[in-house]
């Protein structure tokens, strides 16, 4: 009944979905790769471990951060050091960004010192900031003006996946330059999705978070519903897992302590995804559905309840910590 | 990553969870259950059915329903009627219940003709009603009282599943009651799910069916808004479904027509389970939920939202139209 | 713009909403009510001020309540007492009743020993209780086939109007039954207000409250928005008031502490109506929009975030204390 | 019990809030202000009434439009018009903006021929636009980086009060500035709100109206249940405005048909306040809640109720037309 991840794939996008073990046709060779530098601007959390997959795979590398320990941290680590997104644009033609948010997006591509100052025609610009799509169509028109490429390509997965390199692309561009780029991200991820035109990787993972918010909150209902109605609550679990009521979360993630042993809600909800992340995830769903005129009654009322969640001062837990705000058991 | 069912129902439930081709300790043998008539109360499309597999596979029945046609149509069949569920009572000691709601259910069994009036000593009562968890408790402690045992089965699966007797039952009742009347069950569908004391049967059904709706309402709204930002459904579709947004409906029963070839959503919501039904379930639990103070934000949104689409008149199609509410192309 | 109080209802219900000063038709005459004992059945917080009013008015009572003390305390004031229900319906043909909840309700009109056991024809029986407006209807079902009359009476005030005298009634009955009770009633409050057949004063009640629910978390969310944007909550509160976004809350009970001198926000949330009790109601409505197959959706969440705040320990403060819950500052 | 208007704005803002008849300070005199043009940038339905009280009586005026026509209109009464927003700044040291949102009001001051591209040190610029209060500061700080002032200004009242010059004035800005523009303003409307610094007009007009939506869908929920309970409309109207229910739209602007005489729900919904624009302002709210983290649980579920409306074509309608959605009377 449950088909697997591959031939599900592979039905449905067999170009443009590639697994590092197949795939074949990268536009760019390794070799190539290796003798122009790569430019990385945002090295925090994600992008510093990024980056470094990047160099242990053997790009060369030129970097940006507007924190210097960070680029110092990297030219450590044998990357050369810029000045300033337009310094990277000037030595690189294949360019990545991981940033916090859109205006941050907006400053390092159209500021004044921004990559789109300097760039070379032809270059390609890959954003893996998770940010509104229409920020990203915004900024692939204005690479367009100066014949560049703009791919946006957020990601999941985490800190732990970018540390390990298995972090999933989604990526939002045509297929050919989705193609060009897809070795360069296999360097640090393991899956590349073709979501479809530019902003339709933002959109895929807006989407999927939204999705999962209502999943978790949902989970978290269900089983303290069934737990005051006398269910055992890792009973409850596979009776979803087995019906109707099955979610990623009472798959992989149950919110519940104590019904699986090694995800977050077991370990005081330590690790996993922060809740504050989701939050601003949500945040961009809400963006973007008031802006396309799409009602989510349900996504709406998870993001205020994650709202309602971050002024209890639980931010910084992982989001399936939500269990306890409805509970009622939040520690202060 | 997704378990088969068997396995994941072995690890959990080893001796309750059976399926037909292991379950050994039925107390009650196929050939003896055939000499003694069993009850059966309530032949309407789903119990009809049901006792139509009962009587497929061998058994003698004694039924009763207050539409005279429908018993008819049973002892056209070979089944023996009764004038009142106590006359049911009368002539046999395992009696299957299947009703409407929970004010049928307290007729059926402590009214003026039920079959608590009549009811012998260690009769085996099964109520495969969906009804209020609360109820089933009620109605096993006045079997107590009678020397009788109570046990709640609400089925999944639907008209078709009841005709193929392919059901699966949520069980709620001691362990040992369970056994007893597991072969029987396995004569109308092909899962027993024990989930454990009275009322949990009941319990697991809404918990189950609540969480089933938020999913498919989300997913819904997760569609809508991926359309509006220029995803095609079938893409995104199949991203949730390799990611953390996935759920039963993404899986098997995407609400988007022609996303999925052989679901309701792809026949004009014909089929399928009834919206009106959906909508009686997420009462109960909500009247579960309010009765023992469970906050339940989304199940209760989930709801209104149902509520709200059988004001527009799409009760009977099939609870996946809640994608074409959200749409706003509810046809008059 | 804004009629007052006096003339809006004169034009709607020039007969039957009585203020004290101007009711003139009672049936019952005062010194007769003196002369024939009154019954009166549940002497918690509530129904013992309102006893108490009527022993200081003049009337005689027959009193029970399940906890004797509460029995010798109304003794002690010349009140008779009464060992069940079914006693004093022996010794009474008014009775008013002021019971926690509906299976409450049940039990003292049609238990063993209750009211409907031994009443009189012709008893006027007057139920104070906050219940569902199917069990009053059931209950003057049950009264009338012993040739007595039921009138649902719940009362809006809580326990300072209780004692004040000062309660408002909202009665569901016929008009000539109400007129018959209309002069009792005003022993223990200002107002009675006739909203209609069997069931309606308690449908009104349950409205009213939900409608105070949602307008209670709404103008806290607008405080907390307003503030977060640099308004001054006095100054925002003023400007709700005198546009469209005034409510019952904004006007004269503004929850955000300090905006108003003598409401429950400005004294640490104590006093008032308790967030428990208005969840109860809130259940209630629930309830009878799930029979009625009337959607609500804020009144459903309203219902779920005061569920929220129960669980969070605050069910004892007044309702108005769901803005600290909005805020995230819930002390433990 | 309910205080007149002025009264409660005299306690409050005894110098801030001005009414027509006691404003006393205006630091431009009329006289004055006849001699030197006001300039106008947007003639819309709101602005082009705005504009014409203007010239009623007395001040000269420069205006501009993107739609040429619109200029005419205006020039035939005796304006004069320019070609841009940029030589309406040259020729006035006082401008008043009314536009359709944030990214209009951007380019209508920001732009490259927008209003601070030529504007004199010393302007008064007055934007009546409904939008983000965050763009206001941002205006807010370009124009004082010019020597110029801006004030954020919204209305309430619609086209009609519009055209009778009885609008609302919700102003942001300091208090010397709003005293400047007072007598301008009163000009157009009748009464002037000073709500707090630059942004804190917009920031009360969208509290507030997000208040509004939530009370005009509760007051339609309460209003279903109630009738489907058996209350009389009519009747559960009134209580609920003698009691704690009351909410502005129970007062003076019921959304059930045949409660009220002269509001737009017994006139088929037509007239009164768009159900679109309503959904934009709660956009604009629900936006500024997630910059400013503030939970609007209910305030977020209006915005999607809304949403929803409008897919269901309605949005042209008064937004108390939310009352036949629920119902489910939405003719196609």
């Amino acid at each position: 009944m449950v088909p697997s991840v591959l031939s599900v794939c592979g039905r449905v996008f067999p170009k443009v979905l590639s697994h590092g073990h197949f795939s074949l046709t990268a536009s760019v060779s390794r070799r190539a790769v290796s003798q122009v530098p790569v430019g990385f601007v945002g090295l925090g959390n994600m992008g510093g471990n990024m980056a470094n997959n990047l160099l242990t795979k053997g790009h060369r590398l030129v970097v940006y951060d507007v924190y210097p320990e960070a680029m110092e941290a990297m030219a450590s680590q044998g990357a050369i050091t810029a000045q300033s997104p337009a310094e990277v644009a000037d030595q690189c033609d294949c360019i990545i960004t991981m940033l916090p948010s859109s205006p941050h997006v907006r400053e390092v591509y159209s500021g004044k010192k921004g990559i789109l100052s300097t760039v070379k025609t032809g270059s390609l610009l890959v954003d893996s900031s998770t940010i509104d799509p229409s920020v990203s169509q915004e900024m692939s028109k204005l690479a367009e003006a100066k014949g560049a490429l703009f791919i946006d390509a957020p990601v999941s997965g985490g800190v732990n996946a970018a540390k390990a390199g298995t972090l999933t692309f989604m990526v939002g561009g045509k297929e050919s330059e989705v193609s060009a780029v897809q070795e360069l991200l296999l360097c640090m991820g393991k899956n590349v999705i073709h979501c479809g035109g530019t902003g339709c990787g933002e959109a895929a993972k807006i989407c999927n978070n939204m999705m999962l918010a209502i999943s978790m909150i949902g989970t978290s209902e269900t089983m303290i519903l069934g737990q005051k109605l006398g269910l055992d609550p890792k009973v409850l679990n596979e009776i979803l897992n087995v019906s109707s009521g099955k979610t990623w979360p009472s798959e992989v993630y149950c919110p519940v302590p104590g019904v699986m042993p090694n995800v977050p809600s077991s370990n005081d909800y330590e690790g996993g995804f922060g809740a504050a992340l989701m939050t601003k995830d949500l945040g961009l769903a809400q963006n973007a559905a008031t802006h396309t005129g799409s009602p989510t009654p349900l996504g709406s009322l998870a993001h205020q309840i994650y709202r309602l969640l971050l002024n209890h001062g639980l931010g910084q837990k992982d989001f399936s910590v939500i269990y306890k705000l409805m509970e009622g058991k939040v520690a202060k």
